[in-house]
């Protein structure tokens, strides 16, 4: 079973209706959770882990390794328009690991530098690779959590920067969770659904297509592609960009000016999202320069979200 | 370094006072973290890990994993006296693990069982052994949560629970958070401090005693030792009891009976918390039937907490 399948079950299984009886708004399936605490707060939960060998090499220095370990997170809480409030950190450690008290410096570090301050944790040894699992609870403080499910036919798709090229620049390591993008598009109420491209362009707006029950479709030409990728194609497979895909409803004369201000500016528009036609799966479609229909949904590494 | 030092080490980097600024009331070095949302609400953080052939033997069932992946972090919020509300599930699989839809289902059905739907998580897989943490979120509703530094002088030790046997016995997998003992605990207003028994009553005893400036005096003869064990000293090295030792309030005649009522009833008391000497480090004591004083402290499993 790919890991895609096996959360597509978990986000089934947890669509019950005892989550929702305890104020959970927006259950497994999306880049955080969000629930509702008794005094009325809109909190995001999300967790994400780096493996040894997996996310990132054998000999990465322990500040990049907890630096990623705490942005992937954060880039999570970006995604809903959220703003960090508190982490935690859990590492299993490989037997005899020297380096254990520079990487919990490094991650305290890393979490004040979000202002997510790691609160607790939980260290073990073990045989593996270097596991590091990052937990953080974000604050939405009354404006709305911008789901993958809200997209509409008829909006235009923007992004934060380019794709591709993550790897070989090192952008993996040292990416910028897209934290005030994210939360100016929460709060400009333009912006029906948005993700944070993990697993690359293709295979996630296919994803917010899903969510949404719409076709997302791409221009390849107007992808902003790394020069260090070949074509279009290689940049919207490699993913680990952590850049944000907006769906933003359609202005009536906006002459391809960005929807709203953000910082860093948005890149687009890329493509526009339509209903899907009969028979056709919801997801993602990009066009080639000859007209040809490639599905986005397919593109892209089996990262499990 | 051990993992309690290290530990000891992430609990100094975090008590800087950029954390309290950001809504943190108890960091690091508690069961929980204590946080206060912005609409004022108290909640409470945790993290714990299971990694295979450390916390549970390979070949344990499905079942049994996910259920001490969760019932482990369940029995921290219990330690506090909070209310289960919801939970994060993050697992390292072996490559081709073939029981990931088996896990995450028993994960699901564990979270519901403790009232902590599970409302997201993130798969991987890797080279090492099957590794599940589980992050809770906890409610505390108004009541004050109990820290491990309250203890005073004077104060009584009671237990929810005998001590030691567990592996033996597989209460390990099987042990039952101490929820409402717990809750009651925190409740009653007379418990000035709680832990529960993770590594040990000897290494956990001297974690309330050090984070309280007190030491505990624990009487080896009361101690409620497991018919699985040879001895007192035995049980309480071996930890993973999972009950909640609770230093109460002294009455003024209460003739040996429970300071409240509680679910499972309190036994003790098991000894009497008072100052420390002169050039006495906190701490915990265990005083044998021939008045001999033993550390309690360096007694138990270096589990890390």
């Amino acid at each position: 079973m790919r890991e895609s399948d096996l959360l597509a079950h978990v986000y089934t299984i947890a669509a019950g209706a005892d989550a929702a009886a305890a104020g959970v708004l927006v259950g497994p399936g999306d880049d955080c959770a969000v629930v509702r605490a008794p005094g009325g707060d809109e909190l995001l939960l999300t967790v994400d882990q780096v493996v040894e060998g997996r996310h990132f090499e054998p000999g990465t220095p322990v500040d990049l390794i907890a630096r990623k370990a705490v942005a992937r997170s954060i880039s999570d809480l970006a995604a809903m328009g959220g703003v960090p409030a508190w982490g935690l950190a859990a590492g299993v450690l490989p037997e005899k690991y020297e380096h254990g008290r520079d990487l919990c410096d490094a991650l305290h570090r890393w979490g004040m530098h979000w202002r997510c301050p790691i609160v607790g944790g939980d260290i073990a040894s073990g045989p593996g690779p270097l596991t590091m699992t990052v937990t953080v609870v974000g604050r939405m403080d009354g404006v709305k959590p911008v789901p993958r499910s809200g997209s509409l036919p008829g909006d235009e798709l923007w992004l934060t920067g380019q794709v591709g090229g993550s790897f070989e620049s090192g952008w993996h390591l040292r990416f910028e969770p897209r934290l005030e993008a994210g939360r100016a598009a929460a709060r400009s109420g333009l912006v029906h659904a948005m993700i944070d491209l993990s697993d690359g362009l293709g295979r996630d707006a296919g994803r917010i297509g899903a969510a949404s029950g719409v076709r997302l479709v791409i221009d390849a030409a107007k992808i902003p592609v790394s020069h260090r990728c070949r074509d279009w194609r290689q940049a919207v497979r490699e993913g680990e960009d952590y850049e944000l895909l907006m769906c933003v409803a359609a202005g009536d004369v906006r002459s391809g000016r960005p929807p709203f201000d953000a910082q860093p500016p948005l890149i687009g528009p890329i493509g526009l999202v339509r209903a899907c036609r009969e028979r056709e799966a919801p997801g993602a479609t990009i066009v080639d320069a000859y007209g040809r229909e490639h599905d986005a949904g397919e593109m892209g590494w089996d990262h499990g979200g």
